[in-house]
């Protein structure tokens, strides 16, 4: 498989593994140094053990779905970057919705034969807020 | 072109004709043995005539959207199995929406030069159903 | 890289930066003699100076999400041809919005090693419309 292509499923096992709740496969997705820049869209900076710890525990009861779209991944020998368009789900136990749009900004960095996550920043360009009462019901 | 974005321009012809209700083609991309597998979001696993059939009756007047994002393509010879994340949007001639987000699980089989779908399976995250007077004004 | 990815790659920057609002990054996307046809979507067939000008003075002070999904390319030499499922999110400054569905049919053109877009006509399965009042609060 290319690095591109090997890139790409990285990312879609990132965003798999969040929504499934599959924390260890999502830990194994970052280098030990890896940073999740979550600041411009209200969070925080963290490594990856912290950013799973804050993953796992602000969405151990909330509903959500995750989509990237559109990579543009660039590759330089054993390291790359990747800007994706995204868009999030996040349905929060009292049954408010948050509806987000923006993109990651990435670089990657190659161990062995795996790809792995070095840094993610995201921006956003649009989130929305819906009450529990105006939000739609789940069959 | 490669075998993995083949595989890729199949998943894309079967979202665009069952949107475009183009059942020829839609029909042809699976194999004749082929299993489609929606037991888990409230349907039945059928071979591929059956589910043309319940397709084209069920969706007769029904409007509907269904993208599918971030393939995880893994070749093996002439098979290959895909994961593809999805959103579905269908409007109901009553006006009811659905408005769904889940998973395809699909096996894949080369014939020839054709990849075609030999098994598909949806897992369902998420599915919202909106009433009549809450849907939004189609222009 | 290759021209597949290569092409992906250029539309993925064409929604970006219509979405970021950069409109030379946009303009520099097109061929000289492109043509962008919105005419099924309600809007005029316009060269690629004309739907700049177009898309900057209609875009201004709208916030928009545009993505591209599941794209069929087929290359023949230096050229090459695209279909493309799309979503698009237009909030306009009164509060109303637009959200559409459709598809992208494209046409491109390497000139030395950049391909570009010769030519895009977008049609449409869905476009719903949002009144003020009934749209979903942005935080």
């Amino acid at each position: 498989m290319d690095d591109i292509e090997a890139i790409k499923i990285l990312k879609a096992r990132y965003f798999r593994t969040v929504d499934l709740k599959d924390w260890p496969a999502l830990r194994a997705l970052f280098c030990d140094d890896a940073t999740v820049d979550m600041s411009q869209a209200g969070g925080a900076i963290l490594g990856p053990d912290d950013f799973l710890e804050s993953v796992m525990s602000t969405l151990a009861n909330v509903l959500t779905v995750h989509h990237g779209h559109m990579p543009e991944i660039m590759l330089s020998g054993s390291t790359a970057s990747g800007i994706w368009s995204m868009e999030d789900l996040v349905r929060y136990p009292d049954g408010r919705e948050l509806h987000g749009y923006g993109h990651y900004h990435d670089a990657y960095e190659k161990h062995g034969s795996d790809w792995k996550i070095k840094s993610s920043r995201l921006t956003r360009l649009r989130v929305d807020i819906t009450d529990a009462a105006e939000s739609p019901t789940t069959a």
